[in-house]
């Protein structure tokens, strides 16, 4: 048996479909973000422009956040130095599940190492520990909460993407049975937002139990950052709310919070949580301040959303086909793996900017992308050269224009001038 | 239907098995390890010493360690801000990378946010792609191996724990499928050593692949801490080694090294690895800290067992039943879950020692335990208040003694004094 060539011929095959990928090797600098320096392969470097980043609040970058994790390490070190159960509970672990109760109105909270995990984990335990649990999920939910619900070993139905009334259909033909409804708040491949509250009405028509991934979402949406669940009155309504530290929040980690019993049944029957050394302190800490911080973050908020409208609409006016929706993602379409490839390269190696290329498996065949993430500090300035850059891209490679439909509306205000930190903070004063 | 009742149903289950978990919720203070503070459930707060952290070198305090924490953090900021795949790439994790596999003399290293999902990823992609494969799991392989294995869809076969005949009788039945003998090179419950280069050679002759789980051993055995295998020198007789940055090298985060093909796929074909955000680049900094570090800590390693072996030898000869093993694991032997627990408490309320009681499912029913691991900075003093204390509980609670057996030997060298990371920095000039 030789082992290698079956490794060797699986690698192939993911060529030859072009869907291997090629990891770009960066260094972020805080001082300058979105700037970056890539490593080439010959070792040799340049400074690029980050527009795919999901630190999308550049939360990972801000001083205080930073500040908190280096205090935290002085005191505590690098490390838990153990699971939960053996020394690795910290005390600001414990300070960051108040934390992220307090931020969705729950009564707890329980933190894992990435939102991978917190989907596997909870999912896993919640439909395993139902009786002929029946988990309803939404056609495009995340891998991670497809494997939390095959790992649960309940009985799955898919109901297709945010469709209410294949929801019921299924809800009724259900009957009496444990339901569980699984789905996302923001989608983000494709950036549309959940029915929440109509998905929640159905839920507590037809009793079923409820269970959100806001991954997408929290931090940016909401008054104090609660996300869309929060934006829309609804947090109340769900009874479990999945979020990460890694995107919004910056950090690293995943979470869920909820009733008292469920997020204890979680933290006492999921392997996966159980078995696994605890977040650092000086992680917990980092992301506590990045939650608090953001909790006061409307302006900030606020910022993100002015520069994710402007990016649609500069280049949905350049006849860039930007794929419609009502939230912070930005993807345009390119219908095609190699020709999206193709985009990305020309995009880093000519223009230096950075897009990476979304093929199949994350979404469909056809409808490959470039999923372009604004952030606070992509100044109009930034957003001036991406549309000059992709115009290029899209002549040089004859992708096609989309002249007539879709020009995002931007009501432009007079310009603030470049976004910092600083502003962040007058905000929150 | 009442959803809340079928979880507190599920929690007074575990209860009433006495297997519910109440973390404690500690602060750990770089200066002064092994002293913690603890937290009560009051509010109020009590010195301690912790006896069960797997930070088995205190890596996760030593201050070069934090310091390269924090130097990373303050260039690149508090997290990854994406996936490998979108913009999560950092140089300081390429470097881990490349740290690592010069570690275990491999092709190449993929670092995950946890040891619990490199074993899933890696397990479950290698079983996976291997067609009609049999695994060939040994009996007390740790949960996530399991998972991995399971998640793979592959053929399980059990061996019983480091039986060589059975192994072997399993391998020759399994006839020319393609085969994967998966095992640990340290248990950590048990504190035993699996024979490496003797299951490497039954794979030679049976034509199968080998995945070893070194968690408990990298860092702290082998002349550049390479592990157990590379004690034995026979690291380059296993395919696949698994390793964590979170127990000797003191941080978080999982990893495998092996042949580019191998570890390539895992890269290119598991979910849990592919949509998980990076870990940071300042975790990653300070785990490539600890592994050079250890590359030249022959001395510190020294004194980690010479602690260990001193603390087997005083508990034994004080007639504790310690459970005999050649490793720096030191569990002694309760039986019985609800006792277990009651040892353990007042360890910690009478005593300010904390060494969390281990009870099933983590091992068998009948073999509960306290699983102590000492570290270069448990001082001979500790070790003496130890004792004190384990046979003050083991009176109160009328626990069995051992007098007669297995008073683990200990050559008395004179005292060096208190070891602190000076001398680490000492030895390795």
């Amino acid at each position: 048996m030789n082992y290698r060539a079956i490794f060797t011929k699986a690698l192939e095959d993911l060529r030859s479909e072009r869907r291997y990928r090629v990891f770009v090797d960066l260094e972020r600098d805080v001082e300058r973000f979105p700037y970056a320096r890539r490593y080439r392969q010959d070792g040799t470097t340049e400074d690029i422009v980050i527009w795919c980043s999901n630190d999308y609040l550049c939360m990972g970058c801000h001083p205080e956040v930073i500040g908190a994790m280096q205090d935290a390490a002085t005191r505590y070190g690098a490390g838990a130095g153990g699971t939960r159960n053996i020394s690795g509970t910290s005390h600001p672990l414990v300070a960051l599940e108040a934390e992220l109760a307090d931020l969705h109105g729950k009564e707890r909270a329980l933190v894992f190492t990435s939102g991978w995990i917190s989907n596997l984990a909870a999912l896993g335990t919640i439909g395993g520990l139902m009786p002929d649990c029946l988990v309803l999920s939404d056609q495009y939910n995340h891998n991670s909460m497809i494997e939390g619900i095959k790992r649960s070993g309940a009985q799955r139905q898919i109901f297709r993407h945010n469709d209410l009334a294949h929801l019921e259909e299924l809800l009724q033909l259900a009957g009496d049975r444990p339901k569980l409804i699984a789905f996302e708040s923001l989608y983000s491949m494709h950036g549309d937002i959940a029915p929440i509250g109509k998905i929640a009405a159905l839920a507590r028509r037809y009793n079923a139990m409820t269970y959100m991934d806001e991954v997408h979402a929290v931090g940016l949406y909401g008054p104090r950052g609660g996300g869309i669940a929060e934006r829309d009155g609804v947090m109340g309504e769900i009874d479990v709310i999945e979020g990460t530290l890694a995107k919004g929040f910056g950090t690293l980690g995943g979470y869920i919070t909820g009733d008292a019993s469920i997020i204890d049944a979680v933290r006492s029957y999921a392997p996966s949580f159980i078995f696994t050394t605890a977040l650092p302190p000086a992680v917990a800490a980092a992301a506590t301040k990045a939650v608090r911080l953001l909790k006061d973050g409307a302006n900030w908020r606020a910022q993100h959303q002015r520069q994710a409208m402007l990016t649609k609409h500069a280049l949905s006016a350049a006849g860039l086909p930007v794929m419609s929706n009502p939230s912070h993602i930005v993807p345009v379409l390119v219908g095609d793996a190699e020709r999206c490839k193709a985009a990305s390269d020309m995009l880093l190696d000519r223009h230096g900017i950075y897009i990476q290329p979304i093929n199949y498996p994350t979404v469909e065949r056809g409808t490959e992308r470039l999923r372009i993430t604004p952030t606070p500090l992509h100044t109009d300035a930034h957003v001036a050269a991406l549309v000059d850059a992709m115009v290029d891209v899209w002549k040089t490679l004859k992708l096609p224009f989309d002249y007539v439909e879709n020009v995002v509306e931007f009501r432009r205000e007079p310009s603030k001038g470049h976004c910092t930190f600083a502003d962040f903070k007058k905000a929150a004063e």
